[in-house]
């Protein structure tokens, strides 16, 4: 486990190598999580698992939150929800803990960031409802398996980026849609549509294909979230909706506490991902 | 117009004669029905449209609601929800009246249904939420299109189940899953699973193919929900997650009140089926 401990640049894929070192199963790697042996991206980990996005809100704002998802099933399609104050995960990984099994968080107060823990002890209340939904990195096995490069091996991360698409508000929530994105070569963006359609809990096929100004993004190779991308030739930006949206949602509506994991360090559920697949 | 005015039981589908007297499009056909001139089941009618099932509930209810659907997304996989007190639909069917534009309504008060009225004037309250969510009649048309025979066009209904399949609970709200079932010729059941799988947000794939017993049914041709059936020799029994879901949810869970659409009058929106399916 020596490798995995260095202190490494943040939002830096692990390499294959390292990831080669990590446990195989979903379970065994949320250990490493929770212990903080492992505090760095889940990009390349645990491939063909399904993976989800975490929003936790208190209760008297889970009605306008589960009403924005219904909205705005593209980037926020809701998968599990939990009763208020209860963090223990019951379909996608029972017995995992949301206080303590993810490796980095977000807490926004007031619409500010306020600390990025690495578990949510000091944070957690008794009226805080966990909102878990699908995440495209559920799809990466299947982009994988059609032929698809992933430039994740190559050291470049695929980030995500705010845009000028306004989501559908719902009581108090509103902002605009978080966007990730893939550079994927001109004559594959046919397949990857048709590959991630397969996914429509995970925000399904892409959101939109090309010029990255028409959804108001002024720099491809600058993400407002996960880092820096690298565009190279005979690539497509291609564009998901994102499940890092409820954080611009927070920015923009400044609940007084939301809290969600911190983009790029998803929770790793028990779930092949083909089961989530439209067949 | 005549025609369609006839007295005839409740529950027999409209003949492909009568259908062809009536509107093509869903708009002009939602004003017949507001108006009073078609009382009569939705079956066959603007095949291709995306139809949808109704509930509606207090405010007070509808976070337990958005939860159980959540938690329940094979019998009710949530498309629209309006604000409190709001009947005009969106999305779905801009300018559609909620309290007016059905055929007809069922008024369930305690778990009791009291009044199955053809609009909802007397009823509707400051407080009401309605929530709308798929339906598998908007996958008629791809079966059709995919050469499985109609059953209604034989003047077959195809009806709903009680099972003892439990529904997730979510606060207040439980009940057993109701079922819709369409008795399919055995060489082409593979077929209707692969057409219906595209169809995720309308009950997607069956939930269970063939035995009735195996989940709770005791006559296949005595459906609780849309008078008779009848199974022919070589067909199987094909069951879909159904709309009719909340309605057992209500008599099971007795609710202050909850209306929904009767069984087999589907609220008809604007939006083709084509735009529902994964491609």
């Amino acid at each position: 486990m020596a490798a995995v401990r260095e202190k490494l640049p943040d939002y830096v894929p692990a390499s294959p190598e390292e990831i080669e070192q990590l446990p195989k199963t979903p379970r065994e790697l949320r250990k490493l999580f929770r212990s903080g042996e492992w505090t760095r991206p889940t990009t390349g980990l645990c491939i063909g698992y399904t993976n989800v996005n975490v929003a936790i809100v208190p209760k008297s704002l889970a009605y306008d939150f589960l009403v924005f998802c219904q909205r705005n099933p593209r980037p926020c399609p809701l998968l599990e929800v939990l009763e208020p104050g209860d963090p223990i995960v019951k379909d996608l990984a029972p017995d995992m803990d949301m206080r303590t099994d993810m490796i980095k968080y977000r807490v926004f107060k007031n619409g500010e960031l306020v600390e990025e823990p690495a578990d949510l002890g000091k944070y957690w209340r008794d009226d805080l409802v966990t909102c878990l939904f699908g995440c495209s990195t559920t799809f990466e096995g299947a982009l994988l398996d059609a032929g698809i490069r992933p430039t994740w091996r190559e050291g470049r991360r695929h980030g995500a980026f705010d845009t000028n698409i306004p989501c559908k508000p719902a009581g108090r929530l509103s902002g605009p849609m978080v966007v990730s994105m893939r550079p994927i070569p001109a004559h594959q963006v046919d397949t990857v549509v048709k590959v991630t359609s397969r996914f429509p809990m995970h925000h399904g096929a892409p959101i939109h294909i090309g010029d990255p100004a028409a959804i108001g993004i002024r720099d491809i190779n600058k993400p407002d979230y996960g880092g820096s991308s690298e565009m190279r030739p005979g690539e497509v930006p291609v564009f998901w909706a994102c499940g890092v949206t409820p954080q611009s949602v927070a920015r923009a509506s400044k609940p007084e506490i939301m809290i969600t994991h911190a983009s790029g360090y998803m929770f790793i559920t028990d779930i092949p991902s083909a089961q989530q697949a439209v067949s």
